[in-house]
């Protein structure tokens, strides 16, 4: 379903343009550019009546989804079926005005489909690439399905796992970020936790593949595409980092024990009878809350570290308090924090029991006065 | 970018659908369906893991645009460029659940240009149609610009005249309907009014073509398709009609004349030199609103009729008044009556200066309220 | 329960405070000042560090309230109980600082209580007046219960028809001075019209007293305080004139009729056997809102006269329109228009089936955004 | 001023009265009867048409300031001046229907003003007295200036320490009850800490007046109405306690040390030369909050306890954290939790730069979802 209206439009390889502007984190490559993370986009401002990209999609199963915003306005969110081809991004605009056009990649990294991709190849247009404006702040959001914006759109009713269900936009992290005017980034990763996932697999945990690209992908593909080289800090220092992590910590205290199937060996946070947890359990939490602080820093000396949680109840904040205190008091760090996010009340639920729309706007609303506090 | 994901999709033809719901005025003709205004949509419950749609898209200059709500929640925006092809609506859901989805035009038909079209050919899926049930009340929805959702999307900046500009679902009309759980139906133009458009020409006037199926239409392919033929309204009659015309009458008085190119004939509205209007030609404003009453009377002899009109100045109220009381007067209807909606502030301001999506859901407020007590 | 707290506070008689600003039409008297209308108020600015107010209170059954607004916020409201005594605006504040302070009648001129009367008799403080800032500009409103305030204040349920059911307050009125920045007055009367009262008595209508201080009061004391002497409109003239009027007059078609005791002449508007008006009775309404008109524009040359109508139903609209629109044929007096109010919807409702504060607060908005457009 | 309008009027002495319900803890004293705490009430419901109270009011310099709450809405709010006399509550309604009455202290116990006194000896009414519903929940309060609602009344500007600008009403301890249908109670002083008050004062601290009626209290009289008794817990056993204290606590890190008049001891919560609390002092802190949750466990075995705290800043968060655990703990006490309410913005904030209405409202939110699912 592609027809250029324009026989004038030129085709411009994203490694030529000027100007362009990535967010999140990728790879040097710009033939093409991958966009791994939610949230993750390509930034133009063009002055041209008309703008086609040429985008590339792939998956075994979980389609990339992708959302268009012009001057700040979302004004498309579509589901990109497999393939390569170009996409209208406008068309009989005024070629003088110059249009600030957000190609943002609307669902998460996709750590259980190795198929899962996202390219961008190529942009035509009759206009020309004007610089984009630097935002005064960067941000750095790293969550789990409620910071991928798991359930954020669809109905209360709807309870499969699918990509249409995932949000960018519905989320506290771009309206944290709008509010601020603030250049963001998030990993993030449903079902996943500082120490292990919701199931207890120890893979599924953030802070392992802190340091990569995007090191929780998996396949050749990604491989190949530098998926796993390790990620170059120094290309982008945020002024805060705020971490949405223990959601699922606390899941794995209430779900089966997970047996390693290569070594047989066997993980389980466990509960005391009483319904407590244990203790020496809670303790290997509480260290990898400790340890990811410390990687936290190592790689961004200067950004102010907070701890956001509670949007799905909070019952690891004294676990998450004692080790944020134990690293502070050991470390002398003292731009590390904790803020309690508002829970999710029933009328605020979106899809999948996930916090919906209104619970994120009040969860930015509380983050965005807390975060323009310590930012003075 | 086209690919079937599952063997065992079957395609259906639109026509040979069990349970198709097809909103808005169309023809008989289901190979394809044909949408031709804002807000006409094709429905469907399916139960079924995955659903695309084959749909067919044409402009010489305006394109179409879609949107996808799956049970209620709008998931999807997207233009569709020139051509025939497969959309994939959903993927990967629960197999035994029931979806009820709609895709909606999200574009007012376009008298502006013959070549727009928008057809719907088959669906695939591998899952059944079940029946879609039937809401309480009916709505029609007849007016300019503001029910054609301009401005409603996009930034207080954009002034291009553009469908990515237009709005179904951030419209008082979507709004209302959804409120009161009413099947709806819009019968819009923008620039159009009971007399003129904004522009003096007397062509751009909506009750010529109410009776048609969508006769404001041009073009030897619309004809085919049988957009000019007298609409069936035996087969839908609403429970109520919100007349929103006016502003463009309005604006015929402050703007230069139009002559037929054609005739030659110079068609003009004329302001007395103190600025009010001049008598004679708000008189002809005012029996084209009594003569238009009457034409939606003799084909809706039960449908409540409301004049709703304010949301970018009142100027014609009072010629509205009366208008619609002289009718009344004459004729006994005692089913018609006048709202006046709330003015649209700096605030609440869209795109291209029409009313913004709060706007919107402030006149959809008061219109449902007053909807509600008339139906009672 | 009088004290003086401070033995040097001095006792200034109203007639001797510099800088006094009275709000609402009263007589020349200042020893003691009365305060008749509903929104009417002595203003002051004080620098100092307490402040009490002599007031005196009287009535038959019908008590008075007052609101204490300090620097913008209403702080204390109270009935007053007969009698005259000293009431503590404040006490113990920051000499230094002003204090800007409002004692505002919190409800509306009695004509059922000859007895009623409010009166404000001296002031003691240690502190001094200060000058008064003028607003940019002034609103009159004129209107019925719903001006009144009555309901807007108390549960739902409440039924009886007493003064703690009536504020100024919580009230359209104030809400649209404040959102304006204005100077305000207020004329109302809960029951009244344009033609009669909602039972048909041809003495409850507004028009008759409308050029008197307060000529709709009765009794003896109330003549010799100069309520019915000529109100002298060139020292107070407004810039915006708000007519809240005609939902008694709608009443009385629905209402019994009225026999005037006196001269036994029976009174009735008809409604015609199918419900509609009877013509020549909706005439003689129309008749009167032209009347009005005119008394309004030879006493207030200058200000734009807006109708403003709807919030409990809008039935009467049609002949507003023929009324007003007569009176602006006739006359060419282009300063007159019309807006229709939102209507108060069940969740909206006050106490006695009149408009709650949320309806008032959304009628101000309307009605708010409407005047600043019409003075621009 | 007083005048009883009614010869039927029948007076009652608090100690005669039928069904009355008193709010917030006093003595057992019914002639007349004490209100102590911001938020105490006495509550009647009342089948007549006209209602007295008689009320005594003294102070040195700090006086009482009381609400009236008829029905379930807040109609008066009104300073008492010093002196005994009679107020009257309504009057002119149905004799028949019941009236639900609450007469509340708007302030908070005085511990600065040993002559402050608020006190009910009678009612008049020609009506009788109904039974008041027991609520289905209690909840007791226990905080700072926060929680006795300083500032949350009054423009911005105001910065004098005066009753006027406290609110029993405008405060999250009152809505949190309404929301859910809750009796509760206050237990609160400006200025205060777990430890110490703001300035260091060791005796500044709720502990250790917990067990008494009203033991922050100064004076001969105060002891005579016996507040410095132990209050009887058996008496009322609140099902939830919310603690917001810590604030001041804060504080004394900051303020300069305070020095014992009597032993000359000087008393200083130290911060280090780099900003950061010295950790003996937070222990003496921490240690402080474990023993009151001692306290509070041992005079009330059942209630779920929640340290409530953030609606000022958070510091103390990490310190209440480790004092909430370590208690539970030590004593495996499962009904203690801790929930961080949102921060007071700028635009949220009231008088004497502490939390207005909104932030209020906003903390009764998050409190209010959160004690809603611990009883669930």
């Amino acid at each position: 379903m592609t027809k250029h209206s324009n026989e004038e439009l030129q085709t411009i390889a994203m490694s030529d343009l000027a100007h362009l502007k990535i967010h999140g984190r990728t790879t040097a490559n710009r033939t093409p550019v991958t966009l791994f993370w939610t949230g993750s986009a390509v930034e133009l401002n063009v002055q041209g009546a008309e703008l086609w990209v040429e985008v590339e999609s792939a998956y075994d199963h979980l389609e990339p989804w992708i959302r268009i915003v012009i001057n700040g306005v979302p004004v498309s969110r579509q589901m990109l079926t497999s393939g390569r081809g170009w996409l209208c991004i406008f068309r009989g605009l005024n070629p003088e005005a110059v249009k600030n056009v957000r190609i943002i990649k609307d669902v998460q990294a996709m750590s259980g489909d190795p198929g899962c991709l996202l390219q961008l190849h190529a942009v035509r247009t009759e206009g020309v690439m004007l610089p984009v404006e630097e935002k005064p702040y960067r941000i750095e959001f790293i969550g789990d399905s409620i910071t991928s914006g798991e359930g954020a759109i669809g109905a209360k009713t709807e309870e499969d796992w699918v990509p249409m269900w995932f949000s960018a936009l519905h989320n506290y992290t771009y309206m944290t970020a709008e509010a601020l005017d603030a250049e963001y980034r998030v990993i993030s990763q449903s079902g996943w936790g500082v120490l292990s996932s919701w199931d207890n697999n120890p893979q599924g945990n953030i802070p392992a593949y802190y340091e990569q690209v995007c090191g929780l992908l998996k396949g050749e593909r990604n491989e190949k595409l530098g998926a796993f080289e390790p990620h170059d800090f120094s290309s982008w220092q945020p002024d805060v980092i705020v971490v949405n992590l223990g959601s699922n910590d606390d899941g794995a205290f209430h779900s089966p024990a997970w047996t390693d199937p290569v070594t047989g060996q066997v993980y389980k946070q466990r509960l005391n009878e009483d319904g407590t947890y244990h203790e020496a359990d809670l303790a290997k939490f509480e260290q990898a809350v400790e340890r990811f602080l410390a990687t936290l820093r190592t790689n961004n000396p200067c950004a102010q570290i907070v701890w956001a949680y509670g949007m799905l109840g909070a019952t690891m904040l004294p676990a998450i308090y004692r080790a944020v205190h134990g690293y502070i008091k050991q470390t002398g760090d003292r731009l590390v924090s904790i803020i309690q996010l508002p829970d999710t009340t029933e009328e605020m639920m979106g899809a999948r029991t996930h916090p919906g729309e209104l619970s994120h706007r009040r969860a930015a609303e509380v983050l965005t006065a807390y975060i323009r506090k310590i930012l003075k």
